[in-house]
Parts: C-alpha cells; structure tokens; sequence
C-alpha cells in the first residue's frame, strides 16, 4: 500500500548534513576498502595509502654520459696545454690494479660507476693515446671534479623516501616514480559501482528506433547522461534496464541493485504525484531521510538508505545498508542532482575532497528574478568581448537539456536572495576553461540556420574556435552590440522608407559605434503553412483571415518587423490577426507549431519550412546582413570566421539550403556616422 | 650496417614544421577516420561530423505539470470570488465533444497535452466540483494564459536544428541532447593506435621482483610513463616487450608495429652513442626527418616515417607510411617528448588544437640559467605565499622523474634567452590547477622525515590541502621566509653560546618579522656508518681520522652548523676532514651514500640509518621546530597542519621513528625582537 507522501522544502546543506549522518552512521562516510592492482592498470586512480620509495633510483652510482670512468684526483693539473695521460682497463677487470694508477675505464650513459672511480669525462673531453710501455691510453686537457656527471645512487629517490602521499591521483609520470622506487602494483581505492535504474512505463529505451515513437513516449536518456557522469567520477555505472511504474517492480529491482552496488540512482518518480512510487520504495525497503530539496531545478530529490537483504560476497565491505537517491525526472534536474549530491558522496569514496569548479567573475546581462526559498542553480552562457566577461542567463525550463549543453557554467543564487540586477558582478562556476571562453565568438541577435553552418565550420577547422548564437531577434543584437555584451550581430530589419536593410537602424541603434556590416546570405521569406497548403495561403493579406490561426514571432525580430511593416501597409490591425500574441523566438519554432497543428501558418524563412517538410508560399527576399564593431573586424579573433564567407566548402553548403541566395554573400559597408 | 650519424640542433619549430609537412604528405595531418559507435561508449570521444536533431523534443506538445488539460479562453473571468466549471471528460476520449465546453481533462507530466487544448492547470489550483447535470467537473479560481504549463513541440530541440557540431568532445549532457533529438548512435574519430617500444639490453621490466636488480640494470618504466599519457590523450597504447640493443630486433620490432599502428613510439635509443639504434632503424626502414631538436631537456629526439611493408586490413586507411617518433630514454625528457611531439600529433589525429595548459604569472624565486642555443622547458615549484605566487625552479637532471613529480607547472625559457633572474615575472604553464596551488602549504628549510610524514597525514584528511616542501637546509628556509616565500621553515640551528636552537638565528635573519617557533621533533644526530661500524666511529674527532671518508651536509644545513660548532670546539680544521666538501642535502642523501660505500660515514638522523640498514653512533640530541610568520600561526590555511601536532595517530607514527623523541612535539614560543 501506498503511504501518503508529500514534497518538503529542506535546505540544501540540511539535506547534505541528514544524508552524510545516515552514512556515518553506517560506516559508509569514508573511503571505499582497498585492491592492490598492477601500475599497468593504475592511470587515473587514486592511491589509498602512502607509497615510500621500496629501492633507491638510481640503484647505484650511474654514469651520466657516454665516457670514461676516472678518479677525479688523478685528473688533477691536466691542461689543454698538458694532457695527462690515463691507462684504459679492461671494462670486464672486476677490480682495479692498483699498480697502474693513474686509469680509466670506458662507461655509456646508465652503466654502473666501477667501485674505485668517483668521476666521468665525456669522450668528447678525452682523445686516444697510448703510454710509452705501449699500453692503450686515453688523454684529458682539464681537471674534473669529483662526482662530475654521475648520477648518485638515491639521486632521484632514495628507499624508504616518501614517493607518493595517500589520496594522490596516479598521473602518467606516478607511474614511473613508483616503478623506479621498486613498486610494480598500487593500493588504490576500490571503484564506486552505482546502479542507475530508470522508471517510468511512458519511457522507451534510446536505442529504440525513433519513427515508432508515439505522442506521450519518452526517450529515456537520463541513464545515458547519469552513467556517463559516474564514469568521469571515477565509479563503475551499471545501467537497469527500464522499469515500469509499478510499485512491485521498482522494489524487485532496487533490493537486487543494493546486493551489488554501492549506491543506487533511482530516477524518476521522486515527486509526489499519483505515479510516482520512489518515496514508497524507499519508506518500505529501508529509511527516507529527504523528500524534497530547496534547490532549483531540482526540487523532488529523494535521500534514503535501503536496507540490504543478505550481505553479498561481491561487496568487499558487506555493510547492511546501500544509500539511494531519488533523482527528479527532468533531465536538467537530474544532470544537477548528479553534481549536487553524487559527485560530492563518490569523491569521499575516492578519498577525494568534492570538485571544485574553477570559476570567473562576470557581469549579469539580463535581470536574474529568483525564487527566495531556494537555492538556485543558473545556467549562463558565459563569453569575453572586449575586456568584459559577460554572463548571461540561459533561462529555460528543466526539461531542456540543451541548456546545459549549451550552458558554459553556473551561478548559485543563494536561499533567502532574490536575485541580481543587470549589471551586477556575479561568480560563475565553470563547465569549460577561462581559454575556451577566451575562445569564444558572441553572436547575438536574429536566428538563420547559416549561423549554425558557420559554427558548424568553424568548429570543423579544429583552431578551438567556437561560435556561441544567442536568438533575441534583430533588435535585441544591436541593442546588445550597444552594451558591448557581443562580438557581432545577425540583423534583417528592413526601413519601410528607404527599403535599404539595417542601416537606418544602425544610425538609430548604434549612433556613436562605428561598425562594418557584412551580408551573409540573401533569403526567400512566406507563410510557412502544412503540407499542401490546405487554407491556400498566397499573400500578405491572408493574415487578416479570421480562419487562419497565425503564429508569430517576438517583438524585435527582423521577421516581425517585416510583418508589422506590411501589415500597416495593408492597414490590417494586429487584433484582426488570430494568433498574432502567439510568439516564438526561431524560425524553426514557428515552423514546429505549424507542424503541431497548433497553428496553420507562419512567417519565415524557407529552409525551416522544408526541414519540418511543410509546404512554404512564398512573400519577399530580404538580406541578412552580420553586423560587426569596427573593432572586432579589424582583430584576430573574428578572421577565421569571416573567411569562411569566402570558403567554397561553405558557401556551397548554404547554396544548398532551399530557399538561400549566397550572391551577396560576403559584401562588406562600413557605417559612418554623421557627426552630431 | 650501421651509417654515421650525428646529433643535429634544430629549432623546435623547424622540427615540427619538417615533421607536420612529412605527415601532410602522407595524408596524416588531419583527423584519423570515424567509426560510428553507441552513445552508451560514446563518453569522453570526439564527435567527427556535425549532428543535426533527428526528431524535436519534445515531439509533441507536453503537459508541463501535474493537472488538467483546458482550453485558456474558457478561463477567461474566473476569480477567487467567481469560479467557473469545468466538465472532466474521460482521458480515454480520443476526440472533443464541442457540446460539452467548456472541459478539462486529467493530465500527468510529460503526457500529451489532447489536440484541442491549449494550456495546462495545476491539480494544487482546482478543486472537484459536480455540475448540476451530475457529471464530474473541476472548478477552477483563475485564468490562464495560452500555453500555461505545457512544453511546446521543440523547445528543447526541433528537427534538422544543429544539435551539436563536428570536433566537440562529448560530455555526459551531450549524450543526452543526442539521445534526445533521435540519436541511438554518433559518428566519432577512431582512437589513434600507438605502439610504444621499450628499447635497451639494460632494461628490465618494471613487473621485475627488485630484490633481482643488479647495479646497471635499469627499471624500465617510460613505457608505462608514455602509455598512459597516450591513454590520457585519447590514444589506444601498446607497450611492446622490452627489445634488446640489437639493430636487427629493433628492426623486426618496428615493422611489425607500423602493420597495426598509427604511430610508433621507439625509446630509447635516438642519441648518437655507440649502442643507440633508432636513427640507423629509421633511416632504414623510411625517412629520418629530424635527428636533434634544440630542447632541454630532451635533445636527442627522432621523427622520421617509416615505410608499411603490407597495407594491414586493420587500418581503416592503409597509408604508406607511419610515423615514428625516437624518444630519448631520460625519464623526464621521454615524458616531456610526449607532451610537445606526441599530443598535439593525437589531438589533430582527433580534430583537435593541441593543449593548451592554464598559465599563471609568478615570481621567480631564484636566478634561471639557460644555454642560448635551446627552448628550455624547466620545472617549477609553485606557491602562493600570502599574496604573492611564487615559481621556483627545480633545478635536477633529466633522470630525476620525481622533478616532474613535484612540479606544479614548466616555465619556458625561449631560444637566444639566458634565463631570467630572480624576482622576474615569468609564465608558468600548469599541470594543477590555481586552487590546488591556493591549497598547498609551502615549507622551505631543513629536511626531516617528519615532514613527509606529515604530508602524508595532511593529504588522507582528503581536504584537498597539500604539503610541499623544498630542502634548502635550515638558513636557507629562514632567508625564505624573510623574503615572503614560504609558509613555514623546519629549523634546526644551535646557537653555540646559548645552546639554544633558533632563536638568535630568528633574531639575526627576521628581525623585522613576528614569528611563532613550534617543535616538530626531538631528534637524534650522530655518525652514520656501514653495518657494523668498520671504523669504529665514536665521537666527534673522529671526523679528523684521515682514514675516514666522510660525505657532508651542505652549507646552511642545521646539521652542517652541528658539525662546523663541534670541530671549531675540537679545534678541527675542514681541510683535516677527509671528504669535508662532498655535499649532500638530505639525511637520506647521506645515508645513500654511505650504503653506496662512497663514503664511511656522515652526520645525520638515526631514522635516516636505519631506513638503509645502516650502523649509527648517536653524538648529540638536537631540537626540530617549526618557525611559522604569525600571520599563517593565525590564518585558516595552516589549521589542519597545526592540529596534526595533537593527533594521537600522528605523533605514534612519528614516535615509531628510530631516534625521535615527541615529548616536545607542539611546543610553542613567540619570538618578539626587541624594538630598536
């Protein structure tokens, strides 16, 4: 039976202090028990105790060149104008005879130093002779001192020397400092194993083949991502196979998971709906210490222990109880639970302290409104323009991973705050290096598929280049361009006056900035409308149909611009149009509605329609220009992208766009300003 | 037979350009072919192409939350005061009954939100209710905007979008995206093969039980050092049987590994010596480039191509050729041959820009010398000792593996430089990151093997602090800390007239600095001599006896200090000792080379003798502190150090030291100077 539950709002560091007690508590607050393994396999694990040097490296004196050994003492007053002369011996002569003093003795690089001698001289140094008795000789013009170039025994380390402290991640050169102090085999810590187990009966595996996917499946990917995160970890993930929403089968599959890990990531159901079983799970198995964070996203987590049935040979330390965490089934959510709580409980595994990104100081572009109960995890894209490190908020919902693909770091808006201005200096916490972000171009303004080509390009070129598009419409990248928050600006805004594209609103926009402006391609704009066209939609007019829901775009895009503008020419008001309130940021967004059913048209560009398969009736040509500071033309790091405009490779690619004109592709005007 | 060869001096960047151009010929600068693999192995690998979403997500318009599915204008004027009602209709009803409006059906998260509705209410905003027909309803007490709490087709991603591009290295998030958009698989570069031949009739295998080692032998360990670099870098290692210095094996190995490899790694053998192969194997068997690169260390480096006999089935494109790169045997010149030639060829083999290390600008703390004709890669210690980030220099040769062991960064010194003086500005690249260096503890001083014991301590808390010190003996460690370079310094110098340790050295060094002295240790020095004291060593004067060999301690060693106090009060000239000059700058260093029989006896620390079974005749009892800035005595990052002192574990393990006393152990005095 089915206890009644609900979601509470604990505190992240109250959570983490309940949780980290409960496993103290069952002796699993430390690290995992020891294998000794051989240093062939030891590349990234940690030592789980101090390595002391077994042997001295070198093991005895070495010589440190090709030469010869000789008694320092004996190279005394030795001249470029007087040599002295040195008898060789035999390298087999086991001892030296000490009758014919004064000698030398022939040693490569890494042969032992006979026991007699203290001093090399490199070959170079010395020259053949031979001694009046006849005897092979060798002669040197200058005095060594003793112990020049030889490598002392214990130079490098001496036995019984500290060679590796506990705890220390084992780096390619450890291996060779533990395997010339004598140690052929490690003690490491044992690899956290970590369950993942999927539930949810509207999921489908991703390898299922995606044409069979039915309205309410949904690919299950959340393993794939937790799997992937215990292995740079350093644990061993084992994925379940998908469990359905049932409460039986949820527990048959976590008593089995607990006989043989170490932690089990239980992943959806945690929250407190009619199907969500995990709180039952964890109440009937064993303890549920957590129900419900105050972190954002990320809310429903679950933190409990599950009591293991019989003790398992497999499990080096058969302690009685395996921790478990409720993970939240939002992807966003559950990518974060994994840092927030997994990451930190399998480094104390590893004798690790918890990873700490690197971060950076930015400036806040936008207004962050956050909620004050909790503590909020914001994903912001971070980039460097000019000398300004700007970071600014990816802010949409917990269901779209690719704000975290897209996400260059994080920052913490902390309980009991309720965000930060524009303009404030915030800490970002880092998913990339303070270079890669140094190593990022800015676009922000109007979306066009060719700014996914050119990134696309770039990235191909393999300089570590990355293009980073920000879709806020026309207006908003010049806006952006005049606070200095970009390197450069996709803009389609057509001057009903002049007809001429972009430049009146630059005067307008950018009165004091003086900017190049660079056309990337020409394209065909119209009503994106279903397969066949069923509302037969030819021209601007049919906008004012009261049967034809429209879709649109957001205010500030070069699209809607230019059906505002036509629009008014027609004398059409907006609330004659059904649908004009319906707004969406991308052309691709607005041929997706379309392909809903969610409306029967919309304005944009011709390749979104033909990459849905919808059908497109045709309005304008208009011009997409790239809108640059002068300043940002004229530097390094903008020049491999603006060549590629000149790439046949690319231009090619775009010519096979429907619905693209590259002809003016690459024409260049730079904006003077009237001076005021 | 074998040709003349000899070592030449080229310029870094003309090896690489003769090396790169050769691999352009041969169609093997650019990235090696893909594979397509499962995304579950698909963690941590380089995407080849770009991938486009297949399917968007979500790929239908989804329920957002937990409720009922309405249409938003039959909302319109609902309030708190005025409810409206709601039909439920059955979730099983495919279609509306447009009879029945206005209507509400239950929907769960992630369900399909029905074709007819357009926004989703929170089961928490409704009650149930009954119409007065009797059916079942739900009231609701608020209006809501169109598309409230549902997740439009395509928010995530919509179909043909650019879901990532080509040459990103894939993160668990990304998998997620990729699964998400309607990917099961992705196309990848395949791992780069690398075969890596240990070469040398000295070796011996690292798996070696040691007790077998013979003077001359060598551990061969810079196979597992390159192996796992290559691991590291995204290759796939081979390390081949160690093969013998003969020309013909040598042969044999490296065509065989050129059958099934993308590049072969050939160490050592690349100088110009009288055993050294590599260059006479590659002029053989293909194309000797380079033979000599102007670098220290790590001069004799070959890169040449060698000629495939058969085009091997394995390789996806049977090129010709295969590079070879003959690295020089030198444990730290074999691992930094891996770091400049090796990696930058396996990331473009993986459509990557080669490494790039996080640098930081630190203070040189002592005078770097550097020959003019090379590109000097030295080693360096970093620190951050209050404000200022300190780089010093660790100054020992191409065989000292635990150089690179302890190095936190490398400072380049360019070609035509000399070097740089101390207190110069320099670059350091680093191999940790800027908050392990902010998280290490800086000792400079006198050596003692408490000191590795308390890193060892220090590093199993698993706070992530560290403990570096540098033996510079215990004046040297008093100068550090006047010049700000250090945390703390172990000190341990008599003062003749008072018989006091420290104090008056703290006096005469850090007059103007508030300092607290902690005692470490109390200690035993005395003679330390072969097994069975051969010489009968006793007492000071035996340091006159001619026939005594003895090994020194350098000049600012407390030790040093000792004995210089004991043979000016024995009246004892230094040119009366017998091997006063040879220096060393450990206990361990001494005691090496008395186990070594370089010398018969040295001054030093009973733990230093017995770690090499060694004899000992103990002279003089002497007291180790700890002489701390006040400001670190105070500051938060000493703390778990300090406390150490007091733990029971930590003084029983220093206690089970031969010749330590802990009675002392924690003892603290401030020192104030008197005013002048």
């Amino acid at each position: 039976m089915k206890r009644h539950i609900y979601l509470e709002d604990i505190p992240l560091n109250e959570a983490w202090a309940a949780f980290s007690a409960a496993l103290e508590a069952n002796g699993l607050w430390r690290p995992l028990p020891t294998a000794t393994i051989p240093l062939t396999e030891a590349n990234g694990r940690i030592a789980a105790a101090a390595i002391w040097a077994k042997i001295s490296s070198p093991h005895y004196h070495a010589s440190a060149m090709d030469g010869f050994a000789v008694r320092a003492q004996d190279t005394v007053g030795a001249t470029e104008t007087n040599p002295l002369y040195l008898a060789l011996i035999p390298n087999d002569a086991a001892t030296e005879d000490t009758t014919i003093n004064p000698v030398a003795q022939a040693v490569n690089t890494g042969h032992p130093l006979p026991a007699w001698a203290n001093a090399v001289v490199m070959i170079e140094h010395t020259q053949p002779a031979t001694l009046p008795d006849g005897r092979p000789a060798i002669a040197i013009r200058a005095s060594l001192p003793p112990w020049q170039h030889v490598r002392p025994m214990g130079e490098d380390m001496v036995a019984t020397e500290l060679a590796l402290p506990a705890n220390h991640k084992l780096r390619p050169v450890d291996l060779g400092a533990l395997a010339g102090s004598g140690h052929a085999a490690v003690s490491v810590y044992r690899r956290p194993r970590v369950a993942i187990i999927p539930t949810g009966s509207e999921l489908v595996a991703a390898e299922t083949a995606v044409h069979t996917l039915q309205p309410g499946q949904i690919i299950e990917y959340n393993s794939l991502v937790l799997a992937a995160q215990v292995q740079n970890w350093g644990g061993l993930p084992t994925r379940w196979p998908i469990v359905p929403d049932e409460l039986d089968a949820i527990k048959t599959a976590v008593i089995a998971a607990a006989q043989t890990h170490d932690l089990i990531l239980l992943n959806a159901g945690s929250s407190a709906g009619s199907e969500d079983y995990s709180a039952h799970v964890v109440q009937q198995l064993g303890q549920l210490l957590v129900h419900g964070v105050a972190v954002r996203p990320g809310h429903p987590v679950i933190l409990g222990m599950i009591e293991r049935r019989v003790p398992h040979s497999a499990l080096p330390a058969p302690h009685s109880s395996c921790p478990i965490i409720g993970v939240p089934g939002y992807p966003v959510s559950a990518a974060l639970t994994g840092e927030i709580f997994v990451e930190p409980l399998l480094a104390k595994w590893q004798g690790q302290p918890p990873h700490t990104p690197a971060t950076l100081t930015a400036t806040l572009t936008r207004k962050l409104n956050s909620p004050t109960g909790d503590d909020d995890f914001v994903r912001v894209a971070v980039g460097k323009v000019g000398d300004n490190i700007l970071a600014t908020p990816i802010s949409r919902g917990a269901g779209v991973i690719t704000s975290l693909v897209r996400a260059d770091g994080i920052v913490r808006i902390p309980r009991f705050s309720e965000g930060a201005d524009a303009g404030t200096a915030v800490t970002v916490h880092l998913y990339r290096t303070p270079q890669e972000i140094a190593q990022t171009i800015v676009a922000i303004g109007s979306h066009d598929l060719t700014l996914d080509l050119l990134a696309q390009f770039l990235a191909a070129q393999g300089h570590g280049l990355r293009l980073m598009s920000a879709n806020v419409g026309s207006l908003g990248g010049l806006v952006a361009l005049r606070r200095g928050e970009a390197h450069l600006a996709g803009s389609h805004l057509l001057d009903a006056a002049t007809g001429v594209y972009n430049d009146s609103y630059i005067h307008r926009y950018l009165p004091q900035q003086p900017v190049t402006l660079i056309t990337l391609v020409g394209r065909e704009q119209g009503w994106i409308v279903p397969p066949g066209n069923p509302k037969g939609l030819q021209g601007w007019a049919d906008a004012a149909n009261p049967d034809v829901r429209l879709v649109n775009r957001q205010r500030g895009a070069g699209t809607r611009v230019l059906l505002d503008y036509e629009l008014e020419r027609l004398g059409i008001m907006p609330a004659q149009v059904n649908g004009y309130e319906r707004e969406e940021y991308t052309h691709l967004a607005v041929a997706a509605a379309v392909a809903a059913g969610a409306a029967d048209a919309g304005l944009g560009i011709r390749a979104a329609a033909r990459a849905l398969d919808l059908d497109f009736a045709p309005l304008a040509h208009e011009q997409y220009d790239l809108v640059i500071p002068q300043a940002y033309v004229d530097g390094d790091l903008l020049r491999p992208l603006l060549d590629l405009l000149h790439d046949d490779a690319f231009r090619t690619a775009v010519a096979a766009m429907p619905g693209y004109d590259i002809t003016p592709m690459g024409r260049t005007r730079t904006i003077t300003h009237p001076t005021n």
